[in-house]
């Protein structure tokens, strides 16, 4: 059973999950990202039996657990959280606590074919994929029994990806993780001081200042999902997706704006795809806690990171990054290219 | 010049240093350790016209800036923190918050020969690499302009490096960053509640228990050192070593003291290196802030983590890791290795 431990000295929670271990490690860092034997992937399909079973499949044809399927949701083969009940309970005034790591952890196979990422997909793909997560969201919040979901995709090595094929993963945590919190606890603090969501007030600065908006370029008024350098930048190219109006939970979109941001989604990558010759990269749909479903102070967003910069020594001791392309830069950088469709 | 920037959500600051993206990188993840052209390593003895002034050496003969030298320090001529007295002055009230990237960037140069890793230091060679940390930090502080150093070291290119020389660097800070601020924080708390170092009752209940002793192994109440696979690892065989008696700052280490950490750590990395094939790893020393020296609360120490997972998309988005190595066994598998001095 992986188990949930907390550092003695600081509010940091790890996961240790021994079965991860025994994950085949089918990328490396340092060679080409296209694998030899794609007869060997265990998510393209026809190889459905390589997999759990099913949580969730989005079909054309066929029955579960067989060929058929646009995009499916299986559990992780190697989870590092468990399905069930047990509370997760923390003794703060233990040095040494330790919970069961229960919750979620599923996979999300985004095409039956062997495309590598995100702007391997068409719009309407794309679409297809963020509406299965709002599903499984709402599905795992209805469950009651978990605090706080995240949706990850990991492409290329370097992004900690094991498994080439397009591919993100959902996982439902009995705690909300110190990254959030901050995020969440801030958010409420300024709402509370300001009757106003701290989101939307950058949305409106960034658009009125421009000089960090990546998208729209054009008639900001129009659009239902604005595309930010962020300011204060992890990785050369990192960008925000944010939708326009104030939406606190990635459940909230409609089928209309899952489609626009597809497209938001997809042009983004893509242009990251060019600028950095397809790096490694990350993508992470932040969402409140189960438990603040529609609230006013918090604002879903997705943060896409190039990981081209590497994590040293500095960035683990202090929590800074370095990163050695100003915004502004990568803003102007990315509006600059026009990219066919 | 460089630019520290908030994050307009969360207190989390990011040096944005353009002149960063100029380093040679030398090191590229996949490829075999050492390079091809030793005679191009601006780090190695008689090359000292390709760094910076040195700003200390240690010498058996010669010169400023010229061979001789058993140990060099040179400011970093690519920093990511540039001298100055300028104030750091953060604006909590803004949204957007960005000040000069104050500081040093120094480089330890740890051998005047082509080394690569602390296990090829002797003994008396880390010692001497250690004492010259700890008269930096003292100059640091005496400065009286910073508030927080940071001493870490990067090993291979998937921990961050890019020149393969062994060497290490220093940086003083103008603030103190999160992760080094929520341990002292800590710290004080435990302290004003238990009048205890939380570190201090860490290690008797690690010495009680045993599971996660890496050293002593044997007549523990002798040691002036400890090493220990951390309760809560982040990664496999990540390793504390600390002062068995209360010490707050990296300053106070006597040379007697500098000699048994070096013996112990270089201990402590040839184990790492002989259980996972000489991994990349960082190590990293954690001390107080400029600002409390010598106090009763906190207790320094240095962490050497290993670089053999990847942070993927979960562990951006929550700050939690996952570690497939329980420290318990990574406890047993770092005992067992005998080798030779």
């Amino acid at each position: 059973m992986p188990e949930l431990r907390k550092d003695p000295i600081v509010d940091r929670w790890v996961i240790i999950a021994k079965n991860r271990a025994e994950r085949p490690l089918e990328l490396t860092e340092g060679e080409p990202a296209r694998r030899t034997a794609i007869a060997d992937c265990p998510f393209c399909e026809g190889h459905e039996r390589e997999t759990t079973e099913e949580v969730l499949a989005v079909r054309t044809s066929g029955t579960a657990n067989g060929p058929g399927w646009r995009v499916r949701v299986v559990t992780n083969l190697y989870p590092a959280l468990l399905p069930g009940a047990g509370a997760f309970a923390p003794n703060a005034e233990h040095l040494f606590d330790a919970q069961p790591a229960r919750g979620a952890h599923e996979v999300v196979i985004e095409h039956p074919r062997h495309l590598l990422g995100t702007s391997d997909l068409t719009v309407d793909e794309l679409t297809e994929v963020l509406l299965v997560y709002r599903e499984r969201l709402a599905a795992l919040r209805a469950m009651n029994r978990y605090r706080q979901p995240i949706v990850f995709k990991n492409v290329g090595a370097a992004a900690g990806a094991s498994i080439e094929h397009a591919h993100s993963q959902i996982m439902a945590l009995p705690l909300v993780p110190r990254e959030i919190a901050a995020e969440l606890e801030s958010a409420r603090r300024y709402h509370q001081h300001n009757r106003q969501c701290i989101y939307c007030q950058l949305l409106a600065d960034e658009l009125s200042s421009g000089q960090r908006v990546v998208y729209p370029t054009v008639n900001p008024a129009a659009a239902r999902f604005v595309a930010l350098s962020a300011y204060a930048a992890r990785t050369p190219l990192e960008t925000w997706v944010l939708p326009a109006e104030h939406q606190s939970d990635f459940e909230l979109l409609s089928a209309t704006g899952a489609r626009e941001l597809a497209a938001v989604m997809r042009a983004v990558v893509t242009k990251i795809d060019s600028a950095l010759d397809r790096p490694a990269y990350n993508y992470i749909i932040h969402t409140t806690s189960f438990d603040t479903y529609a609230n006013d102070h918090y604002h879903w967003h997705i943060e896409i990171i190039p990981r081209v910069t590497k994590t040293a020594g500095f960035e683990w001791g202090t929590g800074l990054a370095i990163n050695p392309v100003p915004p502004e830069e990568a803003a102007a950088i990315m509006r600059a290219l026009h990219l066919a469709g």
